[in-house]
């Protein structure tokens, strides 16, 4: 029995409708039985990557790494790139985390914060220039704000010799990264690539390992088995360090070579839409119209496509409860948002269609 | 189109035939879009809990942690256990990589050494006072050496104030382990669970997290989001750190599930009666017999039941391919042995009858 429910969570979320006969072809022929040292699942590491490197459009001088989510890649960032000192852009929990795991691996982190649900005045802030690695969260799920590319990339021209890592975690593969202006991107699988939880992706510039050597060298604890001097010995091998999620990589080549060909552009282009469609549906209500659903970011070039979040007024459990029983699961909002603000995920997946669906039951309740 | 072929790989190896079902049941159920903070999920880690439990018979005091291998298991394992020294039993490699995850963590690991396909001389074996842990490899997969486990109840009993961890990953559901005599014990999925790879299972006394809370106290690095206090705590609320690999936690629900439907013991009773076959196909050549293949392992009391191992005279890879082109995957040695040494998982989805045709299939190369 199929369940009649869809789900416009900010991830997981949704999956792509042909994960179900891609994992069957792979059970049926055996894909997860192979040793992660064998030449089959060399050729389907390399396929995944290929497919990776095209949709993303990442350049040749750069590693995939596999880990086992964002989180994880996040501790392996800090613990591999950082001495010392990393310096974190915080205007949400994600971020919050990021510059939290820099703490618990005892390095002293710079906060550079701002209100959550708002960006940061980027021509005025001043790196420190000791920091050696600069973090920052392109799109954060928590408040649904989207720092502008365009931004980061500067940061990165203005300290060349910083390593910038960036948190696309719920907006991959939406966003257009230019590979060339930062150095490194970080992801999840279970968001706009709808697949099953349990991958974390690393795409870094191989000039990185470089710090990790260095570190090495300094006797710094740079980890074990994922260790960046380790992930990056196997990947040039098309191997991983030890067995991984060979299901996830599997997916994640599969799901890659759909989009590629669907198209990149066209999928860009259709979140757009749709993210457009759910923020006219729900327009800023200006002073005291007592409007019940409402963006919460105030800027509008700082609005997320890919998680929109909206102010609610009676309970974002009612309403989400409401919507559940209409077969639409949507997000409540995070930490101290949770009851006042509902989150939608605008992922790849979704269609135009499904989206007029679920615009329409929200606002029939 | 079905492949017809059968791996007797020691891990990866062939799944249990019930795994499709549960996936394609899971999809159309989305239960891989589900919140890891979800009700349902919730209901998920505990029914997995409650039947990983009754089928290792683990008592109430112990957690279930997950993580993404057993090579993660070993890395946070020392890194919330171990403030200074470890102690390391090393017979072959997996023990050795134990070893070296504690160095590469900047600890100062003890080294009991052994030859590799060899036990050690329990009696004989003084632990140093200042270990904080003490690590076995229970099954070394790359050697076909299981270790008794009175032996390491033994440690323990002798070692009362000090942590005994044991890597039972080539080894359970088959091995009988008391967990009031030892206090940790990790595996993978991908082995005796007839699982897909991508989960890591530790299971750990709860008064265990007393030492990461003290080494917490002691400003010691124990990681970030997967130290044992934060998985403890999400623990106590059938949770996980971060969004874990559900796939993976649900599949072991259901496939514990089937293994306590069976019964642990005729599961145990089966591995035997296939061990012995196998021992018996190819016995000891004794000096100058010139047999083909021979177990590797000479003391008949270490021979492992669930990976045994074989060398072979005439190149591994010719046997392996050979048999590959039967339909019969087996592994070939390990590191140094690779060569010299077939190894044949003999797991609990392995069948007596496909034990036969595996034998037969190999007596006739």
């Amino acid at each position: 029995m199929k369940m009649n429910r869809i789900y416009f969570t900010v991830g997981p979320t949704e999956l792509f409708p042909e994960i179900k006969k891609i994992l069957i072809d792979a059970i049926d022929n055996k894909i997860f039985s192979l040793s992660h040292r064998s030449r089959e699942f060399t050729d389907i590491n390399k396929h995944t990557e290929k497919e990776l490197k095209k949709l993303l459009n990442i350049p040749e001088d750069f590693y995939v790494f596999y880990v086992g989510s964002a989180t994880e890649a996040m501790e392996r960032i800090i613990q591999n790139l950082v001495e010392k000192k990393s310096c974190h852009f915080v205007n949400g929990y994600f971020a919050e985390r990021f510059y939290n795991i820099a703490e618990q691996l005892k390095k002293k982190p710079y906060l550079i914060k701002a209100k959550y649900g708002e960006g940061f005045d980027f021509d005025k802030i001043k790196i420190p220039a000791d920091s050696e690695l600069i973090c920052l969260t392109q799109n954060e799920t928590s408040t649904g704000v989207a720092l502008n590319m365009q931004d980061i990339y500067k940061i990165k021209e203005k300290n060349p010799g910083k390593i910038v890592a960036v948190d696309v975690v719920t907006s991959v593969p939406f966003v257009r990264i230019d590979f060339k202006k930062i150095d490194c991107a970080f992801f999840s699988v279970q968001k706009g690539f709808g697949m099953p939880p349990g991958l974390g992706v690393i795409i870094i510039r191989k000039k990185c390992i470089e710090k990790t050597k260095y570190l090495k060298e300094r006797n710094c604890n740079i980890g074990s088995f994922h260790n960046f001097i380790s992930l990056a010995e196997n990947a040039e091998k098309n191997q991983t360090a030890v067995t991984p999620n060979i299901p996830g990589i599997y997916l994640l080549g599969k799901v890659c070579e759909l989009l590629n060909k669907k198209g990149i552009e066209k999928i860009r282009k259709e979140t757009i839409v749709k993210a457009e469609m759910m923020y006219d549906a729900f327009p800023d209500s200006g002073l005291g119209t007592g409007k019940e659903i409402r963006p919460f970011v105030q800027d509008k070039n700082l609005r997320s496509f890919t998680t929109p979040v909206f102010n609610v007024n009676n309970g974002s459990d009612v309403i989400a409860g409401k919507m559940k029983k209409k077969g639409f699961v949507i997000s409540r909002g995070y930490r101290d948002f949770k009851d006042s603000q509902i989150r939608i995920g605008n992922f790849p997946m979704h269609k135009i269609s499904d989206i007029k669906r679920l615009l329409e039951a929200l606002k029939s309740i």
